[in-house]
């Protein structure tokens, strides 16, 4: 399959749709209002197609950091962790999947952990019925997630490496990394000066000091997520990251229209 | 990877954990009560393995029926039911592994519309990552769903389809079927004379006659079920399919034990 131009995958992040601080405790209003914002654009855009990943926030990530499932699964303790991550997961899923479905979205779920595996570095996903839902003008939401891995028994698959996999065989325009900040900030946690472009030409010419998030993350923070998507953007000719706040009202649907905002991230300068 | 002999597979009917005439309502203590005794059964079980499925009963079959699911999705409105179905047996699905995670089991949900298509007659289901969840001694869960069909666009695959399926990969020792009747009447709806055996042999000299369930049923009823399992012990020799009654307690328990009980389905007369 060539997919169109207008394949957009859009993360909401952990932090995002849920108080971080808080275990278990979703921003539903927060989860609501970017449902509609993503139907509007579906109206507007009706050949855009999407899909839509969510990070864990505080539902996946204490759970995983007890039981440091990212860095294997081996003793019968571990895998209760990996189970209850799991579960802790797919409790947010359900929750985003009932927004997106109130709103009038054609969702289907692909959790990672059914159709994703690693070996050694080697992440397997099997896109074939992604494929066919997006062709079929279904939205495929994933998520992060545990995975089995054959080395190490299991591990944690953040939304990031999700997407970085579909990424090589799904050919996406752009890249929506929705969270709470507004971009990526050149003096964290100051938030003074904000960083409008990255790439490797930039990174080398202004020796940008990209910095952590401050709630820590099992999967990794600022810093961790823009080297990940650079260096996907090296492998993925064309390809547009941007990393936005979408906790302002309004931003994940202009992003969705295309309109600037917060921190692109692209293999050079355009 | 070779299965051991304690394989089971264990459905639960849409009708015996909801209110099938009754929109969207579940029976929260029958499933509740069979959590426990699945969790008991293998607290004297240990190496007992086990893969749970289940029926949509009043959460998929009305919207199924109404789109005419089963039959084949065209047009944007059999999208948006085959959407609505799917939305609807997740919903059941999130009900019965809260249950089951709250009765201390390690489940891990393998829904079949990420990981099942048909092509024309063939049914493809990845079961890689269900044989490892089994090896490491979690407990896949599936379900009734719809499903990606490469001819007719989508379609519905049953539980007792995806067992079928899934036993010719993983070879169980049984497939236990709870519903609500205590087994397979031959006299169907007066209720006084239980089959205990069905095998090629006794269909063949008894000449019984299988009555269909009352409810109407988008993926067939008793009749439908019993030829589909025989035809499938066939095929799978050693497979016993026992059709019990789980609303009475104690009956999960007591078929994961081993103790008969209602009709039992093998290919010939032991």
């Amino acid at each position: 399959m060539s997919m169109d131009s207008n394949l957009t995958f859009l993360k909401l992040g952990g932090s995002l749709i849920t108080e971080k601080d808080k275990p278990r405790t979703p921003r539903a209003k927060i989860i609501q209002q970017i449902a509609w914002e993503i139907r509007e654009a579906l109206r507007e855009i009706p050949n855009l197609r999407l899909i839509i990943g969510h990070g864990s926030g505080s539902f996946g990530h204490a759970t995983a950091k007890k039981y440091r499932t990212r860095e294997g699964v081996y003793t019968l303790e571990d895998w209760y962790g990996f189970v209850h991550v799991w579960y802790d997961a797919r409790a947010l899923n359900q929750l985003v999947i009932d927004a997106l479905f109130s709103a009038g979205l054609p969702v289907i779920a692909f959790p990672p952990s059914a159709i994703t595996f690693r070996e050694g570095k080697k992440v397997q996903i099997a896109t074939q019925l992604i494929q066919i839902a997006i062709e079929k003008g279904l939205i495929p939401v994933v998520q992060g997630d545990v995975i089995f891995d054959l080395d190490q028994g299991g591990t944690i698959l953040s939304t990031e490496e999700v997407f970085a996999e579909l990424s090589f065989h799904l050919r996406p325009q752009r890249i929506l990394l929705a969270g709470v900040e507004e971009g990526v900030w050149a003096d964290f946690p100051l938030r003074h000066s904000l960083v409008t472009e990255i790439s490797e030409d930039t990174i080398k010419s202004e020796n940008i000091q990209i910095s952590g998030s401050i709630a820590t993350d099992v999967t990794g923070g600022m810093a961790e997520k823009v080297k990940s998507m650079l260096d996907l953007c090296q492998r993925v000719p064309g390809l547009e990251v941007w990393i936005f706040n979408g906790l302002k009202k309004g931003n994940v649907l202009n992003a969705l229209r295309g309109f600037p905002m917060g921190t692109k991230i692209l293999s050079r300068n355009s």
